[in-house]
């Protein structure tokens, strides 16, 4: 069959309901973070630590992805954050359509900033686009330092990279500069912040990162 | 439509080339270990470890599984193991056409073990029979306790739950009690161990089980 060259790509179906749910976001003044990372990097952690580095200066909203369980919203329903399981029910990443149903369990009105935690997965949830202003990925220290190379789609598309577990580098084989080489030399222009969640290392200048980029956003509200 | 209720499954292609492949291995008299975690668990430290525990006992066999990179590789070719490096180029997880490939390129009859490090990724690879005689995950101590909630399942489909990095347990917020009771609870017949491979703790128990397996599996040659 003759190939036939395509002037501008058709919009699939998870893109276009990715930009309905982002002017959706936009409308009520949301920024939102679509956070990935592997299993037990600590997602939920960071999120919890955030919403007490940002102390009431914005307003959080929550979205749990998991394939079963509702373990990490009741965390973070039990720090009084509104928040909204999904469960994708043996699907390895959120979709648009999934986080459009989410938003109409959540008081849009009273959230500023809208972190969403994706499916535990370095690979699959990088390819849905969800309707989020900025992508985040957690890369932790026990994981070790080469996982840019073998990832290179996730390290490649945020635009930031969040190393937690600081406060275990003593303690396993990880090379830090090795992996800010990593990072840099496929994502140059990505933020890199150094964090613990066990001892709240580093949560400051992410936190102030995150309100630096709300400010910026210019909310609508 | 009306719903036709269908007696004898239709065999999908992937698990017809399974099926091929584990013929293949069986009439060259290798047990075969689909191995797999999440990024960084130490997949490629437990094959390592294991082939010094066993120290000569079975001839090894590696086919390394990545997004990206041959980094695997070359620490498994490393130690003198024969090892193919199979790159997804985007995909989740290997599949039985992938290693129908790599087992062109390994010399079956100087392998009695073969073991396939999986993509990392605790969702898609369960979904994928590879041809192989038994299915091992890794679950590593600084991912947490709860992850067979969250990823039921990978906890169910397999053989062996290997506890990874039982020297970090100090340093993190981790019940082994509970997470023995989750596996238990899904899946009562998975042999559980609990290793180190930064000491060495566990491997000789796990070395002696795939030994005990492979006797099991009594090798055509």
């Amino acid at each position: 069959m003759k190939k036939v060259e395509v002037v501008t790509d058709i919009m699939s179906a998870n893109d276009q309901i990715a930009q309905e749910n982002a002017e959706t976001l936009r409308a009520h003044g949301i920024l939102t973070v679509n956070l990935m990372a592997s299993p037990g990097a600590g997602k939920t952690s960071l999120i919890l630590e955030t919403a007490r580095a940002l102390d009431g200066r914005l307003r959080l909203g929550v979205i749990e992805g998991d394939v079963a369980s509702r373990i990490d919203a009741d965390k973070v329903a039990a720090a009084g954050i509104p928040v909204v399981q999904i469960n994708t029910g043996g699907a390895c990443h959120l979709d648009a359509p999934m986080i459009r149903q989410a938003l109409r369990a959540l008081p849009l009105d009273e959230i500023d900033l809208l972190i969403v935690e994706n499916v535990g997965n370095l690979i699959c949830p990088v390819e849905f686009r969800l309707g989020e202003t900025l992508r985040v990925m957690i890369a932790s220290v026990p994981e070790g330092h080469d996982k840019p190379y073998k990832y290179p789609g996730i390290f490649t598309a945020v635009e930031a990279v969040v190393i937690n577990k600081m406060d275990l580098a003593p303690y396993v084989d990880f090379d830090l500069g090795a992996l800010h080489e990593a990072i840099r030399g496929m994502n140059p222009r990505a933020e890199i912040f150094e964090v613990s969640c066990r001892t709240g290392e580093g949560i400051g200048r992410w936190a102030e990162w995150l309100w630096a980029q709300w400010q910026a956003y210019r909310p609508a509200k």
